[in-house]
């Protein structure tokens, strides 16, 4: 279960996404979109994993602002190297800035030492359709991983997923 | 606005879909999930468009079921030929069984005078989650549909792919 | 790795797919032709991990025909039950008959003992393009996990479900 | 067809897309990456009306570098406010900077007056897999439509959306 949804080492969760038939398109490569698909993939069990480690605070954050949910309000993406049928790509998410409304992650995808793709993507709280500071459980955690990460070294340098 | 959603002749609703990247994979043609964007395209502009036609009757409808909705419970597909990237596809939709509670339809995706791929769809009605009884209305125009392309003849006969 | 592929137990190829945003549509549920995708890698799957247990055999395959690849040519579907955001769902890929230049699987998505969408699936074996017989050691390979999944019996068995 | 694939006026192309359910997600509304895939239908039929308004200068292009395509290197998108099943959405796609070896587009999402989705998108230009200088005529005919966007004024104008 822990390998499905990835894990958070050192402030960094990663995750392995293999490339399918449907990842690609007839240019022979996987299809721009798609990289956003993973990175949603793993935003979604990023927080999945923070929730899992701390259900305490989780479950009081429910209780605050129910059904909530990370919505995108802006990407910068840079599209480096083609992806191909059947590569396994580290997806790689750390928080870069932890604010009171929103948060700013950084994103990579990696095949194995070559960085793919890389993104900024700011993302708001939601709850009931509406934007919502985000509760202080999750901002406390997000931030521990911040500095984790941090200290873990350079935050542009290529981590080795190495699984 | 017609040209959008398509148009529903002798019985037929058709409409027209063009192939993008997104709809194709390495392999060069079109990815085989796909065909089924395509033919519920077609299946949502029939019912928008038999909305459209009969309004008085679909506004009963909506009062007895709010909500509604056509769910597919199960699916022959006909993989015949493929399709390519910036291909004009006419996806083809036609009742051929009307019944209480379901209908079977029969759609063709063509690329001009080829049949790319064949299909039979029995769909449910689905309201609120449950499934219903179809409101009279729309029965009454989808077999009445049935009954027009049974007369058109010819073209709406299914082509036998001998599998 | 093994995880990320699946396994193949017993004659059958089992996977778990989480399901994610992209999966699911307004309705609330995952988008029927979404499974399309969940059983596109189960098959991907299988034969990669076919490939890696005999290697040997495989590397003559590739030799008499490159690039080979399966493609579907059809497919029957049954949606019995729906799958929601989060679910983590086995999909289970058995071949069901091997011939000379097609085969037959049978594949069904579930949700730890829940039947959701069961499918039968008729791929040819295509190598540059064109139709090819299927090479003699992925014959005997899938046939070999035929009649180990038929050994084992009920949990195999075709459900009914009563079209 | 025109309006299949759109049309340039006063050098803004601009087409309607119809959402689906397959490009909704089940918090109701269209899952982000799901532009990307609107917005790379309006590049792709942005630069087929090119060619099919300057045929002899692409042919000569084609000639030049064959199997050309624009290949997204960056982007940078807000995402303003969703849209939601059975809406239409325009697609407007202007170039913004026209170089020698890669090109900025501005590309916006609207549903009538209100702006959905606005983003950066700058392509280079591949041929055969490799990165080339843009054909002449390609450039000339998009520096013309930046030009007549520009003399467009309002509407082309950048919103500012406050990131």
């Amino acid at each position: 279960m822990a390998s499905l949804d990835g894990e958070i080492r050192a402030g960094r969760h990663v995750m392995e996404v293999r490339v399918y038939y449907e990842d690609t398109d007839f240019s022979g490569v996987v299809y721009h979109a798609n990289y956003l698909r993973f990175m949603e993939r793993g935003r979604t069990n990023y927080l999945r994993l923070i929730g899992a480690d701390h259900r305490a605070l989780f479950s009081q954050a429910e209780q605050e602002v129910p059904g909530f949910a990370f919505v995108v309000r802006t990407m910068t993406i840079n599209f480096l190297k083609p992806a191909h049928m059947d590569d396994v790509l580290a997806v790689m998410t750390v928080p870069e800035e932890v604010k009171g409304a929103s948060i700013k992650l950084c994103q990579h995808v990696r095949r194995g030492e070559e960085l793919l793709v890389e993104a900024r993507v700011r993302v708001a709280f939601v709850s009931a359709g509406r934007a919502r500071p985000i509760p202080k459980p999750l901002r406390v955690a997000m931030a521990a991983d911040h500095q984790a990460a941090e200290a873990g070294g350079l935050q542009a340098r290529s981590t080795t997923p190495g699984d």
